[in-house]
């Protein structure tokens, strides 16, 4: 590498929009680029929906500069030869070889990673994580996914799937998972769960109890509600919203306890949509997961707040290069 | 090392018993001893217990051919000064220099781990997981441990306590566990607790229904219910037995699917007292494993019955030395 070479493009390929960025070494985006994925429409047409992001970047950085592309992908990313397997909701996607593809189109390196591990490198790097040398990082949005940092470094499992903590069960007998099996923690607090649950409990309020500010938010709409929402909601104490973030907080901490005890790790980063959660969200999660995890465990136990936001895709995968 | 020397002391330091070997580069057991813990008279009464144990073995084989001394704890194990931490069982044991106070009593060099993970190498090195170059080690007796082998080494974490998969929770608000959570597979599947319910489903029994073969092997006293005896009646087709290590065995497989998930591994090698019990449970534990995990991992989920039994952990510990 030569003194010259100041840059990485990071991509965070998501199923409605791939998201560009030049990153300095230092993780800083310096410009970045947005534009849609149609992942309706097959895998070509989003192998040109990335490269046009590229080219885009490239016409006003300079690509002898660029020291290399990374690319964050949902889905079973397998590094040897950078196929990317079934990511959900892309449509005649099978397995990819996205990385070949990207190669063939630009003279650079090109690496390519899960997207939720990318976002935890990312963190480790240059965000919540970078204090701590191992830890989970969890990402709590319309599913729950999860990275393992391990010495700074990700850990990737045999076969490139580990992290998977959205598929841990919390009752062996509870409910269905769209995965197949039962319990996931997923199935009760990710976004789509969330939303439903709080739909249920507004629906069943009786008519004297003061009404809710979640309604207020989604102007009577009970369709609209969303995590954000409640989240909002909860800022504003409404009862209902702190209610159900407050539960789902005890139901990841119990979730996260069986994680700590197996992999013997003390902190948990946790980012997606819900970090932008209000803090006793936080602190119900760390009290659960501290009630629950082995002696030996309790102590250094720390719940941390992701610090990149939307970002740490794409800083993520630049960093991949670097 | 010197060609003369070639053989390794492995000590599986049990609450009950140590029992120490002397161990050939192939993982053989040449000769072997089992003398008591006394683990209630404190720490320097175990540790001459050790030291004399030694000191028999090498009466009979020169302590010059011994490459060295491996120690294989219950607890946890910290690997950088040799200590052992709270082992269950040990009175008046909160931290104490084990390998330190041997390597004072021979001039060989001395090795420690974590008695799981000591099963759980013997395994990798030389028994049913030989074969696997990633797996979990499932240790089913009194309680329920854990090994994790990667690219045929142990996981041992951040601070030396990885593997607790006992401590998994299989149920969020399920039967309170002896480490004060809930819902910990160990508080379902663990030797007390299936000899507890074996005794209950048998004195819920109608005096019209045929007898069970268990009441027969323990000659009328359900307080002598144990594992081996649930596993040998279930061998004679006992249909108690035969429904109660089923429902354990599923019970097990949920709880792995979550750890495959997390850690992306494919093969869990049971061993500890139950790896006698009959084919059937560890069919019904790879059922449920596979129709839980996530489908990635569904290709190429094995259950194997471990092969070494009770001399894995003198053969691992050994095995710390070459």
């Amino acid at each position: 590498m030569t003194g010259k070479k100041t840059f990485a493009i990071g991509i965070d390929l998501g199923a409605t929009t791939i998201k560009s960025g030049v990153v300095d070494k230092k993780g800083k985006i310096i410009d970045q680029l947005t534009v849609e994925t149609r992942a309706n429409k097959g895998p070509s047409t989003v192998i040109q929906h990335i490269v046009f992001s590229v080219r885009e970047l490239f016409s006003k950085h300079k690509q002898a500069s660029c020291c290399g592309i990374g690319i964050g992908a949902p889905g079973v990313v397998r590094i040897e030869d950078g196929s990317v397997h079934h990511p959900p909701n892309f449509s005649g996607w099978t397995e990819v070889a996205l990385a070949k593809a990207i190669r063939n189109a630009f003279s650079v390196p090109v690496f390519i990673e899960n997207d939720a591990n990318c976002a935890a490198l990312a963190e480790a790097k240059y965000g919540a994580g970078y204090e701590f040398k191992d830890f989970l990082f969890v990402v709590w949005g319309t599913g729950i996914g999860g990275g393992i940092i391990l010495d700074r470094k990700i850990y990737r499992g045999p076969h490139g799937g580990a992290g998977e903590i959205g598929h841990l069960s919390i009752d062996y007998n509870g409910r269905e998972c769209n995965c197949g099996s039962r319990g996931c923690i997923e199935a009760y607090i990710g976004q789509r769960y969330l939303s439903q649950r709080t739909k249920e409990i507004l629906e069943g309020r009786r008519k004297d109890q003061e009404p809710s500010k979640i309604i207020e938010l989604v102007d009577g709409n009970l369709e609209k509600i969303e995590p954000s929402i409640i989240a909002e909601a909860a800022e504003l104490d409404d009862p209902v919203a702190t209610e159900i973030l407050e539960e789902a907080g005890d139901l990841l901490g119990s979730a996260l306890a069986s994680v700590m005890n197996i992999l013997d790790l003390r902190v948990a980063v946790i980012g997606g949509g819900i970090s932008a959660a209000p803090h006793f969200v936080f602190k119900s999660v760390e009290k659960s997961l501290r009630a629950r995890v082995l002696k030996p465990h309790k102590n250094g136990i720390r719940i941390v707040r992701a610090k990149l936001g939307n970002s740490a895709g794409i800083i993520g995968a630049a960093s991949l290069v670097f």
